[in-house]
Order: C-alpha cells, then structure tokens, then sequence
C-alpha cells in the first residue's frame, strides 16, 4: 500500500511532505481551519486543515468527520516548539476511509466496567495506549538483557499434570480420555530442567492463577519472567534482580518518554532507580513492621499487601528482602546452612507502595533434603520423580526469579490497578471481550 | 560463585586458563589420561585431564565419575584444528560437584516412548541440545525483526469466551461460578483490535488444539507468532512473511553452526532461502496435484497434509499460495473484490516435505460483508459484536498472518516430528514430564 511515515519519526522529516496513515483522535473547527489530533498507532500529532490548501470535498468530509473516523492525510511537517514532539503537520490532501460518528468512548469520564467491556476500543486512548507500549519496551528490555548474557530462552509448559505449589488456586481442565491436566502457574521446575541442560535459561509466558480475589494486584492470566541459573548462589539471584530492574526502568526512560509523559508520570521516581537497592532480612523487616503503628503484621508469617505497602513506602528504590522462614515458603527453596530454620530466597518489593514484584531462591540442590521438604509440605512425591532426577543426575547449585510483569509494567507506569498493565486483561469476573 | 568461561566463546580464550562448570557427557580412560567430553549448555568442548598434571584425588574422582556428573574443571585452552569448536582444554585442576552412576539416557539407541518420559534429561543430549538452540534463535530473530520494524508486541490473551474457528477442537474449562472459557487457538482477532490502537503489532504466546490427532505435525500447545498491521493489503502480509523466513534462517545460519553441524544439517537447504520465494494460486498448485499420480487430492477441497507434501517438494524454498476458495476458509478472510468466490489469502509451505508453517490473509474490513460471513458460517453473532465493532469505528484495509514456531523450527532442523522442536512437548497421550 502507500508510503507512509510513522508518528514516532515525524520529527527526521521537518520540512518534507509525508504521508500519515490512522484515526482521528479529537477535531476541533474554527471557520476555514480544522484541527486534528491525530493517531497513527505509534504517537499523536496536530494535522492543521486550511480551507484555502485542500480539496472542497476532503474539507467538508473532514467537517463531518467524529472521534475514530480513519484517514490518510498528506501534509508539510513543521517544527513547532509548542507541539508535543516539537512537530505538526499542515495538510496539503488526503481522504476518509470510514467516516465514524458515535464512537463510545468519549473524552468525559467513563467508570470501569464500562472501558473494561470495551478494552478493544478503550487501548486506542491516550492513556492506555502509553502503558501498552511501555509493556512492549519492558518485554523487549527484558529479553534483550537475557539475550545479551547468553541465557537460553527454554519456553515451560502450559499443560502441567500437578500443581507446585498446592492446588486451590489452580484451573483444572480435561485433557483427553478423562485425564486431567493443570494450566501452570510457574514455569521454575521446568526451567530448573531447562538449566541443568543449557546453563543459563529463561522462559516468559503466561501463568495461571484461580484466585478468588478480587484486589488491585491480581490478574487470572498473567505474563511471568523465570531466569533460572546453573552453578549460583543466593547472590547471584539477587545481583541479577538488581541488574535487569535497573536495565528496564533505563530502557523505559530512553525509548518512552512521550509516553511516560501522557501519563503524568515523575519522573524522578525512575529515574533514581540506579542500582543499590537496601537489602534486608525478613527478621529485620519484620522488626519494622512489628513497631509500626499501621501494621498487624504477625511475628513469623508471611508478609500481606498492607505489610509490602508499608516496607516499599520506606524506600525510593526497590527493597530486597532475604532470608524467610522455612515453614511459609515453597518446598524448594535451599535450607540456610547456618540456620536451618530459614530458607535463601528474595523477594523484591517495588517502591511507592507497589509492593512484591520478584520472587526468587536459590533451590534446594540435596536429594536427601529435598526429599524431605516434599514429604514436609505433604505434596504428592510420585509427581516429583522428574524433578528429583535433577539431584540425582549432576545436581549443582543453582537458583533463579520469577518477575511479574504486568506488575512490573503497572508499577513503571504508576498505575493504581494492575488490570491495565495488561491488553485484555482476565479477572475472576472477566472474560471479555 | 566461582568466575567461569562458556565454552561457546573458549575460542577467544586460547594461551589462557579457564575455569569452566558443566557436567560430563562422555569419557575415555586410557592409562593415564581422561578424554572428557565436557558439556556446560553453551557447548560441548574435550578436556584431556593427565595424571601428571592434576591432584590423585581429582584424577582418581574423574575415574570414578559417569556421564552427567557435574564438574569443575580448570585448565589451559589450546588450540586445536581438528577439534569442534577448535579448541581443547589441558585440566590443571578441578573438582567434582556429584558423581553420577547409571544415567538413563545413554549413547546407545532408545525408543521414542523412553525419551519422551524423560525430557527433562534428554534435552541435555547434544542432537536436543541443538534443537533447543536454535529454537531460541528462531525466537530471539522472530521478535528482532518485529522490533527493528516499530511492530509492538500485544500479547493476545489465553483465555478466550468463545470459538474463533469452531468447537470441535477447543480446550474447555471451568472458570467461576459456572463460567466456561475456552483455551485460545489464534490471538488473531484480539491481534485485529491491537492493531487498531498500534498500527503494527505481533502477539506472541501459546496456542492450543485438542485435536485428535497422532501425526508428526500436531502438539495440543505450541507458539504462534501473529503480526497484524492496519492500512495493509494481500500483497503486504506476503512481502512480511517473506522478509521475516529469510531473516530467521539467516539468522539461525550466522548464529548457531554448530548447532546446524551437531544436526549433521544439510546447510545448502538453509542457504538457499534467499527471498523470491515460488508464488501461486489455489487454482495452479490445484492443476498439479490434480495430474500428479501420487495425489489423491479433490477439486474444491482444502490441501491436506499429503498434498503439502507433494508441492513442497516441488521447491527448494518457500513456497507461497494465495486465492483460496472463500468456502474452505476462515470468515475473516477478505473476498476477493475481483472474484467473489476467493479469498485474498495466503498459506506458506516450507520445503522438504515439511508443510505449512504460515498461514494469513488481508481481513474483511468491510462491515456488512462480514456479517454475511458470520452469519453463513454460522457463528454466535453476539461473541462477535466486539469485534464487529472494529469495522464500525474506523475500519482500515489490514492483515497479518500466524506462523507455528515448532513447525518451523522442525523445517529449519530437518526434524522427522514437530515434538522435539517444543522444549517440553504437549501431545495428545502426552502432558508429562
């Protein structure tokens, strides 16, 4: 079809005649002169239409023209210092694909049910299209960091026959011939597989939680990182935490900053994300929690939403916190050798409230502890002979993290609810469209 | 941990001495020396340990050590023509991690059935070692030309409300309160919607089919590559899915020879996919299997896997058949505004007997010729009303294709069965390990 110029690289073609291809997001018209705010997909820019320089016809379908109708316009790109991306286009011709009128969503405030019933046209707005595209350049950040340290993408099942860790939050389905099979909810004991045989892996796909919940912080369907590490200790997985953070939080701010700027985001509070993040320990931690006045928190469980809320308002950077007991967390995770009530592991919480984005471990590499730990939690062994053949063939230490992303991207892009991280997101209560 | 070397990059190392961790895939003893072949998941490399050189204790272990024990090894890199890689490693030191007796896989041959069951092993034996790598290279190349391309990645969702393409085939399961959803089989249609917010797009992620079927081309789960790109045109979608085969094999040529070589791949077969890919119609490739004597092929049917066969065959590269009749295909698909009774489609059959591995089509964005198409095929209108709305609020010319990477890469490794090409392959009879 025709040459076209992208939005995003309007700026390269000042003083050029392009020709844009997309909808028209919002008209203003006084007299001989529309203007357009006009959507291409990749940026929004400013089209001026002079009477006295177009065709009467593209004027007047113009002048008819609402909110989402497509067009083509061609045009001169001037520099203008006022216009965001410094650029606008004065048009010379071009056409109306569809003319549109009555398009749902409008410019006054809309609740959610209503957008989330209409993400399939609600993604075109402003705002929703810079968090999708800040969640492309954080996969793209993610990858490419993996890809540069020569880790092995080694993509885990979705089809699994048991579930790691319990079963009440899992989506059971018929596979064939009466057998049942689980949709996964982390790709780790896999990717544990995945290490022993190319070293450094990780797989990126889609995980599954049957929660019952209802919160700000949980999706049904969600994207998870897993890098997982032969021959590595616990801080190895915590320098690799620190390391892909601060490489994404910096591709985000090199390669969205329209973007982060639709979104009225501070800046600042990424731009502090350098590296040397505070680490602490869960003991130290909850000696905090213990003294604050807001916190229920109690001695020797896990940390709730309010607790991580507390922890990551403290700090401007993320917070690491190591060292968790034993008996709250998964059967897999490395005894402390010098105290054998506490397992390595790390939980990463995101500043401004966000809370637990990272979860990571070095794993339990002793067949005989391991061992164990399974009968420990009262999991079903027969369903861990696989896994158990990876002590018994050429253990090594290793460990690895699992990175939410639409977490991630929710707390890159300072979202209050996670559900607009995510394309079409799934919720207990939502399936469409 | 301990500063390593990978072996893939050894050969920058040569005069210095490394330290490598990784397991051992095979040894010979003779007298005084050990020929290790030594894997650590970036490759394989021999180490010839000599008593003189090393600790009695280190030696002695090493003796005592099976396939797919793990190691530390020290030494000096040389140079050395005739080995793989041109390089092997004179051990100064070392130590064993654990040592391993009775690994089930060994080198001898074993049935299909044995391997399958122990995935989680036989992925570290060098021919699925090679597989996987280069399905990363397919990957990593697979989202690098979408990227250098301003394409955006929206991952389409995995739980779908109903039927894109008909029941009969679809994973059903049990969402809440009573709830059905359906596993996704395309991201097309949410892919659609995309990219009208983002102009260009891909989605990227697992898809499923209950199909029951045996065959060396099917898994219940496998990825689907899908671009979608509005303001496009039969024509596009086909330059697309060109440029992006050439660009991938290309890649898996620069970037994993000696993977290619563990393969014992005819390279010639990769090299010769250059671009300029065969073209035809439905109607042409229809005339040759119609007077071809092996074809049981019928006027009017879609093209069965032996009819695949037989025209890929035909060709060294790619080969590329559009104007399919409308009734065999997709509602979606555009009529042909020149015939009424073809679509503007597009199937890519790879060569060697391979088959399909693309699949695409410039989509009707035409409101009521669409509705005709869902009402004839006989849809549930209501699911579709969503996406009906696409062509209600701006509709643009726009197309895309899918790609099955397992196929793919099964085409780019020579492999006889698509089940190697998938890390931790999903078949009919098959959800474990």
């Amino acid at each position: 079809m025709t040459s076209t110029t992208s939005i995003q690289h309007l700026a390269q073609h000042v003083g050029e005649t392009v020709t844009l291809q997309g909808w028209l997001h919002h008209r203003t018209s006084k007299g001989k002169l529309h203007f357009i705010q006009f959507r291409d997909g990749t940026g929004f820019v400013q089209c001026v239409v002079s009477k006295s320089n177009v065709s009467e016809e593209l004027f007047d379908a113009l002048a008819g023209a609402g909110q989402e109708s497509s067009l083509e316009l061609e045009g001169e790109v001037k520099a203008d210092e006022r216009a965001p991306g410094g650029v606008e286009v004065s048009v010379q011709g071009g056409q109306v694909f569809q003319s549109v009128s009555e398009y749902p969503i409008t410019p006054k405030e809309h609740g959610p049910d209503f957008l989330l019933s209409r993400r399939h046209l609600w993604m075109r707005s402003k705002r929703q299209w810079a968090v999708l595209r800040i969640r492309d350049a954080v996969i793209t950040a993610i990858r490419g960091f993996f890809d540069e340290r020569d880790y092995l993408c080694v993509d885990s099942p979705m089809f699994t026959p048991a579930a790691c860790e319990g079963t009440s939050t899992l989506f059971e389905l018929d596979y064939f011939e009466g057998e049942k099979a689980f949709l996964t909810q982390s790709g780790q004991l896999y990717a544990e597989a995945s290490a022993m045989a190319f070293g450094k892996v990780y797989c990126f796909g889609p995980t599954f939680r049957a929660e019952k919940s209802k919160t700000r912080r949980h999706l049904t369907e969600f994207w998870m990182l897993e890098p997982e590490i032969a021959f590595a200790d616990l801080d190895d997985v915590v320098e690799l935490a620190e390391s892909l953070i601060v490489h994404v939080v910096s591709e985000v701010l090199r390669r969205r900053q329209p973007e982060l700027e639709a979104l009225e985001r501070d800046l600042s509070k990424l731009e502090c994300i350098k590296g040397g993040f505070p680490r602490i320990t869960y003991d130290a931690a909850s000696k905090i929690l213990l003294e604050h006045p807001d916190s229920e928190f109690v001695a020797g469980d896990d940390f709730g939403a309010p607790d991580e809320t507390i922890l990551s308002e403290m700090h401007d950077q993320p917070l690491m916190i190591t060292s968790y007991p034993k008996n709250i967390k998964a059967f897999y995770m490395k005894e402390d050798p010098a105290d054998s009530s506490k397992v390595l592991c790390m939980d990463v919480i995101a500043p401004e409230g966000v809370g637990e984005i990272i979860g990571g471990s070095q794993r339990e590499e002793n067949l005989d502890l391991l061992l164990a730990a399974i009968a420990e939690h009262e999991l079903p062994m027969e369903e861990f002979e696989w896994y158990l053949d990876l002590r018994r063939f050429g253990s090594v230490p290793h460990g690895g993290f699992g990175l939410g992303l639409e977490r991630t991207v929710g707390w890159i892009c300072g979202l209050e609810h996670v559900r607009e991280a995510a394309p079409y997101p799934r919720m207990m209560t939502r399936i469409r469209p």
